[in-house]
């Protein structure tokens, strides 16, 4: 039977989103099994968000990943920031430590981490799309990789220019040329209305020397595609997405997996 | 694996209580495999009541089964009051309507259910030990099935009269003869005090026509043994505990498993 493994000591973890999906859904079961950490994951939404967070400090529930619309608002009721929740002002995960919830930002570690082992150089020019929450994650991480010279390239008139003083990058309406072209828009999303574009030109992808896409379904977007094409290093939303719920899992847990299990847990989540 | 039937949809109901066990967590997840169901359950302890039903609430979690200590205090938390928690005003059930928290008592329903079925007659007298929340599930199910010549036997100087007086029943300190002995005391209970004894002689028992014991742990108390060994007719804690955790996976999954599949998902659960 598939769920005797379930007994009074097994602990719940879970995600807040507006629209769930069913990739952590997977990808942490998948690792509870293989690992035989007596754990169980489950996703939520929820209309009461203030409530929602109460109630996982009342029931004892380990930990909760917060994503899209949550991650700021969230900040209200958790009880102690750390410190890559606090870079960016938006939470992704939540860990119940009796009762007191701490709050981090897996996201933008993630990015940090993923730059580290690229080789990219952090003397090299960045161009980064988008001004939402992800975008300010990529950027700060950006930033504190030692990448200086950055363009954030947001049609919104509001949160683009913020975003992009807010770390001493420029701001442009427009697709500009980097050495780093970076992806932080839904472009290339699958289901979405610009699934098929991409949102850097073939020109800029072929003088960059890198490119980095945030989107993480499918990992082989129109951007990457091309990218490996024109023979360019890639790093994709599928390493990003992985890389950020092995951290929350090592959180929950205190168990690290091997690179070769997040690798399978992240391919059994995309199936 | 174990748990790769755990998606988005997966519907989780869960247990409220002071101790948890594994008997309700081991039952409805035996019947979910067995019927093919995709909900989950897991037991749960808290120690702020009112946080932990508003996170039911706003989680979208489909049902909650509370024991004790909280079947009293839950009322001031739920929506709706069903008949079975109201002639009691006692919960063990909560199931959720969108956000609109229905309570029901089936532990009522389970006593009032094993009376009919037994062939005990209503004309008989009943003696009743213990006067806890359980207890007056117990007497007002007997009483709404017709046994109106009851007394309630218990040393609680507070609860015990006032038991026996809102039911019309008689009120002793010490066990008394009657047609009908049932037990609603922790004595017999594993692991508990009185672990091997009886709450009544063993000259009640031979002058009884009938044993019921709520004991469900084990479900062959002291009681239960004697009472067969006399030739007489019992219902035992096993049945009730059975009984009322169906009537919830009724309620919170809208499926009505057999007879047998009770029996099995029963014994599965104590093991």
């Amino acid at each position: 039977m598939s769920r005797s493994f379930l007994n009074r000591e097994t602990q719940l973890c879970m995600s807040l989103s507006g629209r769930p999906s069913n990739i952590g859904t997977r990808f942490h079961n998948y690792l509870y099994d293989e690992l035989d950490i007596n754990f169980v994951y489950k996703a939520f939404t929820t209309t009461d968000l203030p409530a929602a967070i109460a109630g996982i400090r009342a029931l004892g529930i380990r930990g909760c990943a917060v994503s899209m619309p949550f991650k700021e608002e969230v900040i209200a009721s958790v009880d102690v920031m750390h410190d890559s929740a606090n870079a960016i002002e938006s939470v992704n995960t939540i860990v119940n430590e009796n009762g007191v919830l701490h709050a981090y930002n897996t996201d933008y570690q993630a990015v940090a981490n993923l730059l580290q082992s690229s080789g990219f150089s952090s003397d090299w020019s960045v161009a980064v799309t988008g001004s939402g929450g992800m975008a300010k994650a990529v950027v700060a991480a950006l930033r504190d990789s030692g990448f200086t010279r950055g363009t954030v390239v947001a049609r919104n008139p509001q949160t683009g220019p913020t975003l992009a003083s807010a770390y001493g990058y420029d701001h442009s309406n427009e697709s500009v040329a980097a050495d780093l072209l970076v992806n932080v828009t839904p472009v290339g999303m699958a289901g979405g209305p610009d699934a098929d574009l991409s949102p850097f030109t073939d020109a800029q992808i072929e003088s960059a020397r890198a490119v980095f896409d945030v989107v993480a379904m499918p990992s082989e977007t129109p951007l990457i595609v091309r990218a490996r094409a024109a023979g360019k290093p890639v790093v994709t939303g599928a390493e990003v997405i992985a890389l950020q719920a092995a951290e929350q899992f090592v959180l929950y847990t205190g168990v690290r997996p091997t690179d070769e299990q997040i690798r399978r847990a992240s391919e059994f989540s995309r199936r």
